[in-house]
């Protein structure tokens, strides 16, 4: 994997359309353990566009760069991870799970650190090859 | 199970909550492998709430009945099925793929009878169990 690979994926649409509804799943899963009772969530594109912000990957987009764009390509790289076998469903959810408490749910700050953590963790899993 | 039960879990707005995002998680997969290419997708309401009548499970559910009710329980019994562990997202996924061609997707009869198969086979699950 190299930082042009890396690019690419980051603005690959398909990806991201895709790793909209398995992040909103595995946001879910990690809402109804921490939260106690079953629950949906949808991610905010603001709170995965930051977390992109903090693991230092907004230097890989070019051009007009957006919060859509910066959620987007968070998606497309969480997807990725999992598609290619990188991270299983419950990795990502026990990442989510470790960084978010019953109290913080909906905290801006507190998801967006949740998320940088999986950014990272997914980044590491890249990397490993 | 008795249809008790059933009727406990067609009108549980926590597990319907989880269910929209399973759905679409599921649903997502299966359009990715019938299109040929990676995309993410969001079931509609009413596609889930003619599937339910025509599994028969309308007669359930009672009092004020719109779309939102019956797609909603939809969604609980799929979740309901997942969570319970009678059916695995595989599984799932494997009956949309095999309900839809990549000429039917967003075409409503179609996704009707992809999601009625679906429930069908929850309902078989469920009662095994």
């Amino acid at each position: 994997m190299f930082i042009n690979d890396l690019h690419d994926i980051l603005v690959d649409d398909d990806l991201a359309s895709f790793g909209d509804s398995l992040i909103n799943f595995v946001y879910s899963i990690a809402l109804s353990v921490v939260g106690g009772r079953f629950r949906g969530g949808r991610v905010k594109n603001r709170v995965l566009a930051e977390a992109l912000c903090r693991c230092g990957l907004r230097g890989l987009l070019e051009g007009r760069v957006d919060v859509h764009v910066k959620g987007d390509a968070a998606e497309a790289l969480i997807a990725y991870a999992w598609l290619s076998g990188r991270v299983s469903l419950n990795e990502l959810v026990d990442i989510l799970v470790g960084n978010i408490s019953a109290d913080s749910i909906g905290n801006f700050d507190c998801e967006v650190k949740a998320f940088s953590a999986l950014l990272k963790h997914v980044l590491v899993r890249i990397f490993e090859g």
